[in-house]
């Protein structure tokens, strides 16, 4: 595929204009336009500025609120609900993130409930914002249905992501970040794109029945399976941990939950029954001077990431990563040499650029 | 197997007992008992008066302190770790998730670490204490090493298991309970036992090439895969939510982590070098209350459980259980019909009689 290099400056300042003449102020667009150009930094292309245009829609077409009210409705010295009032995700999001590292700073743990949200960009880039600050940062939300639990027929829930990361010392921070599917839409999307199949056990039809043919699911209402798979390999615990993240995102926050979360973009077809208010998020933080001494606990990490950098490798492998490892190598390159763009992100910055009269290139 | 059925009040009576004969204290012993015989309530067999046996053997070589001084070595309002003083991890287990509940009931969250433990029986245990407080639970443990990260050759991580509770209103709670690797040992045991192999992708040998064979793990010193296997089916995420797991419980508490953790028991062969005390915990708690009306938040509950209920089965299936479903099919037949051991374990448990001459049957 032909990829187009651009610096991440030029991605994220582009992003920033977009924001601002869709009406969000100058200081959430900001934010927002640092969220999405930290998934391009990090090598995280479909959560980029690949998405640009569509926040740009739902906003143009006064489906998101540009301006929202974000508001505690709820709260104890160590928790708060958040409605974020149909803003951006990229706006409600690290709000709600400051809260709960406040929180945490104060008490010691801080866990942020966020209703009336929509698409939050990487979880990652919210347990990262917590490593600087010496706590431990937790992130989690729910997403429209695209995976079957294990033994149904039908999506039922999100690709429901998780993420927590812990600072050390010398050695770089270990950032979990992953979706609770077995793989992402993304994966089937471009193995029908290349005319592929996928192997066996990955997904279901639109009848329940296993398929390898990626448009089952990408055209025929075909689900992902959870992480696991079935249940010789562990799809009910895939299916219990994503039904975890969308019972503290969705069912405790006030917001939609499983079946009946909207899709994003909201012009997409919508589901049957409103369960709540939009999209649900749930910050964690942890101060780890709480537990144990900082210094310690980095030394202690420093001790972890060395001793599994030093495992013996599997043949044919270079051995085990670090959670963080891929987007800290992509970070490396990116950084320097700029973000590689396919044609179809870049006619869709184009195209966003003839709209908004806003130079892209 | 030839199988011989015990009340479960026989078997709790006989585990408190054993742990008097062996110094613990009478209120310890009961709770220890208690968290035994639930895991053998629940179905959950090799958690339960399987393990007794293991119990004795350690506090009678005087491995484990009977009598532990388990203190609160630092706290915030809303953390704690917690020095288990080389306890049961079924005595020291049980403490320190009831200052996790007090914290989150005064606070909002309360989050708990702990050192210097060992095995805590099931994770499931603690967080259905949470319940009958309107609180969510949460609890954690790292374990013996057994599994191996993706892309290594070796045992680096335990099953380390976690557990989250959700109480519903009518309908029973959500309990997420389950190890994060893609099997247990004891499904390679039972499969060696039957002279059975195991499907392909499960296990590695001690060279860290795919096996089937399960004696290669059980006797020949491979590994148990993370949850999600390879890298296609998603085994980089089993391996980060099993790391999560080991630093939140072991490199955070002070406890031993990873690849130096101690087998359990304690007189079996033990890791070169020792990183902390013991085995560790993490139990949380957060206060639903906190976030949005209890009784709000359990009708919610109730919907969210008969949707998955009402989930189209997939071809050949009685659809989708809702998380802790095995463990009340299990509960309501042995509640009034006992608890079916194998012989293995009343054999077990008949020479733990004549050692202590406590009547067993």
């Amino acid at each position: 595929m032909k990829a187009t290099v651009y610096p991440i400056k030029h991605l994220r300042d582009f992003c920033v204009q977009v924001f601002l003449r869709c009406e969000v102020p100058e200081e959430d667009a900001m934010i927002a336009a640092d969220v999405l150009s930290t998934a391009d930094l990090w090598g995280i292309d479909s959560h980029g500025v690949a998405r640009l245009r569509s926040y740009y829609e739902v906003l143009e077409r006064g489906l998101v609120n540009p301006r929202p009210q974000i508001r505690i409705v709820r709260e104890l010295p160590g928790t708060a609900t958040i409605d974020g009032d149909n803003g951006l995700g990229l706006v409600v999001g690290p709000r709600a993130n400051e809260v709960a590292m406040e929180k945490a700073e104060a008490t010691g743990a801080g866990w942020v409930s966020v209703c009336n949200s929509s698409h939050f960009g990487i979880a990652g880039y919210y347990t990262w914002q917590a490593l600087s600050r010496d706590l431990i940062g937790w992130a989690m939300t729910n997403t429209a249905p695209l995976v079957s639990p294990l033994w149904g027929a039908e999506r039922m829930l999100g690709t429901n992501p998780i993420s927590v990361a812990f600072p050390a010392k010398e050695e770089p921070p270990v950032i979990v970040d992953f979706a609770t599917s077995a793989i992402s839409f993304g994966t089937a999307e471009i193995a029908k794109r290349n005319h592929q199949t996928l192997p066996e056990g990955l997904m279901i039809d639109s009848e329940g029945r296993p398929t390898n043919l990626p448009e089952d699911v990408v055209e025929g209402g075909g689900a992902l399976l959870p992480l696991g798979l079935d249940r010789t390999c562990g799809g009910h615990k895939g299916y219990c941990l994503n039904s975890m993240v969308d019972i503290l995102c969705g069912v405790l926050s006030g917001a939609n939950w499983g079946p009946f979360m909207p899709s994003f973009p909201y012009y997409l077809k919508q589901p049957s029954r409103s369960v709540g208010k939009g999209w649900g998020h749930m910050f964690g933080a942890l101060k780890i001077e709480g537990f144990i001494a900082v210094d310690e606990f980095k030394q202690r990490m420093d001790d972890w990431v060395s001793t599994f950098r030093a495992a013996v490798p599997a043949p044919g492998t270079e051995g085990p990563l670090i959670p963080g490892d891929p987007e800290r190598k992509a970070e490396a390159s990116r950084k320097h040499e700029g973000v590689p763009l396919t044609e179809a992100v870049v006619g869709d910055l184009r195209y966003l650029a003839a709209r908004t009269e806003i130079p892209f290139d």
